[in-house]
């Protein structure tokens, strides 16, 4: 079987490096080419702290395209050079792989526009954490059955915003499928304030913040005389590699425009 | 909106018992009778520890179904009682809802075909709680993307056997759609025999046992990075209501026979 | 050995039923009698759900300690009634094990008194789950090795109050001990006003609720690169019962006044 | 104050480089020299990866010793080195925090002798991850009030050997108080071999192993209506670091001999 050819944007990034591993140590894959910023005819063997490699970097993109003919792009950029990556790559009918976050609902519509036309697939993913995405999915599946929960979500102490970006997602498609209630006894009250978490249309989301951990998630639902919990530890960003690689295989079979890991995941 | 009108046949059991009080406490359903071996001409509120209620009490299922003419049968008994209870519904296109464990593959395809004959729904289901069967279903869906899993299964330690029946379950509907691996190092080894726990196809499951523990089963799945948990704690067998609710619900509104609550599930 | 010969106050209540079972299954304990505020000349076996028993009900106090010149009075009674009994029981040498909480500072400073004159020993214990009591003992030792720590607890969501009564000991306990500091991020901000929880001198607290939980807690403490959580579940107030022994126990031994159980676990 | 003056042996290892960045880092620490099999005559900061430092690297301990005057030695070497780098620290009345385990029970003695002839502390450390210390004392101490004790210890699927030694360790420690007991029903049978797990002095020990996990423990108590669980997790190396720092901290307020963290932890 043919190898996918790849080449990756963004390579020097703590996510484009992880990528830059994952392809150099796939037997299924073969990273033809680097796109960045600088080091113009460099190899990406070149760089500090990367494995050997005779993929060429490019700082222009379309002659990267042009020259490496690739079957796929990974885009692990910046929402604007991701938005020209993408936009350029499906012009070549190059299928993208983007996990840059950031997007307008415009900048989606072109590019979902653009798959059309091109009759290329294209995945962009704002979470490549396939754990992540199952837990959230597996969410929204359980609230449907179970309309009372909770989210505990638990992170380092270096984190600035409580709860996580990925807490209010996983609330926000819970609460697309639960019946709207508002939770706890009606006559709760905190007698020190705070206590009972955010509210989020009635649903409690707790934020912790504590030396040592990670990037934690645990999603508890309640009904008379059990609980389901749902919980995902990430615990290093080579987290993300396996959705990456279920990315990568997945845009090669398909077609058409894709937005998140969920829609891909059965 | 007319209630459902509901017969239970062992109302005395520790299940039984509260699927009278789930019944009589519901505002859309109506108990309408009620099948013992004794206590022929007596009402269920004559019962030590029951509600109120004017329900009738029968010996006889068959005058039980032609006087109180149920919509749905709920059946908490023995598999042979269960087996001629559920064959006979049918026959008066009464709606089974049967918890019994046990009938023979036999016994399924016969009631199979009554239901077919009879166009009318019925469900066998050898687990009610909706958590628990959540959490199977959940496992199953992630073995496709994370073929490294152990289960951790912790009961209270009058418990006889090791593992659950649940715990086994989960392990062969991970098994029906996983990629087949023996898990842990090549060349791992037990330094104290027993601690990497039983094996089921290359999954290793573990059997706690303590007292205070209820029923909880914990199922981790692992990849480069992460880890996902999916765990049901059962704190009371009143979790075994919210199944009945959901299937006497689902029963209401089809013709065909399901076994396993997993598929009235989405 | 001769038994210990116990009188049990408020033994239809909740905890004082699960008292007279833990007397009756005993094989060091004998129960001579019981206060109730009715039932004179009944006996205990004479009670609604309660196990075969010849020891006396008696609803004058001083009239059943003369008659059954007991060792122990476990009360499990209110506080005022409570302390009548201890205040009574202590004139007559008699060792109170007592389980009401809410005697003010005044009650216990005159009790404490009375024992050190009666030389008599005495242990009031607002909290007889030796688990729960090991987890603040436990939290407190582990804060001045892990001076960030947050709290977490889970309860049923019937509870009015949050944090519960055990959530903010815990704290006080933790407080006495740790250097003080605020933890978190200095800059860390909630998007959802809450979500960080209630603000316990720096510490943070959570309070989850839920349908199904029971009483939880779980104490988690953060340092470079590893966390040290310490977590009791309460399922049933059985759990109760071993604290209740442990004191009789100690009790027996010592002629000095104790208040908390962590004091007698070493 | 005067800053703590250390010399660290075996720089370059995974300990020792995080033992560099503490001393570095901190406040009341002086990093005077460093102990290695080369690198005579560089200093520590012209090493790859290392932050920038003027003390000196030696190949030979004593002239390190005498031309650094350090107050504190850290040895993260070998058995063999470690062992004569302890003894000559002592001779030179320079005070060893050592983390090697593997010390013979003679050379414990022989060190044990030495420290009290030079008037001289020393700590020898096998494990110095506070928290996992704290774990096993904790565990120890509920034993006693808790004999029904499973311990589940979690590892990447690299580890070789099952079960963890710190489980093992943590069981000895159990074993030494609690009351002997087979814990489990007596008729229990497993239906697949080994689901119980390894067998310890009747306790029950569970080996887990997925990728993604570090290294983490959980150590459950039983009893009527409750449960009482330890936790570890040990995210990363860095963990260690608290436990040096403690350990230096005392071993400059003692004279005596210690060996394992948890002796010099109240």
């Amino acid at each position: 079987m043919e190898k996918v050819k790849i080449v990756i944007a963004g390579p020097r990034g703590r996510m484009g490096k992880e990528a830059v591993h994952l392809v150099l140590q796939s037997e299924t894959y073969a990273l033809v080419g680097a796109v960045d910023r600088k080091y113009e005819g460099f190899k990406v063997g070149d760089l500090d702290g990367f494995p050997e490699s005779d993929a060429m970097i490019y700082t222009d993109f379309e002659k990267c395209l042009q020259e490496t003919e690739p079957d796929v792009l990974i885009d692990l950029t910046t929402p604007e050079v991701g938005m020209f990556h993408t936009r350029t790559a499906l012009k070549y009918k190059v299928r993208p792989v983007v996990g840059t976050t950031g997007f307008s609902d415009e900048d989606l519509a072109e590019l979902e526009q653009l798959c059309s036309e091109q009759e290329t697939g294209c995945i962009i993913a704002p979470n490549f954490a396939v754990g992540a995405v199952l837990m959230m999915k597996f969410s929204r599946m359980a609230a449907k059955y179970f309309p009372d929960v909770e989210i505990i979500e638990l992170h380092h102490d270096q984190k600035l915003d409580a709860p996580s970006g990925t807490a209010v997602k996983t609330a926000q498609m819970i609460a697309d499928v639960r019946e709207a209630k508002r939770q706890g006894h009606q006559d709760e009250k905190e007698t020190l304030h705070g206590a009972r978490g955010a509210d989020y249309q009635g649903m409690h989301i707790h934020s912790v913040r504590l030396p040592g951990l990670i990037a934690h998630q645990q999603v508890m639902f309640g009904a008379d005389g059990q609980t389901l919990t749902i919980r995902h530890d990430s615990y290093h960003r080579s987290s993300f590699m396996s959705g990456v690689k279920l990315a990568v295989d997945t845009v090669m079979k398909m077609d058409a425009f894709v937005y998140g890991l969920e829609n891909i995941i059965e």
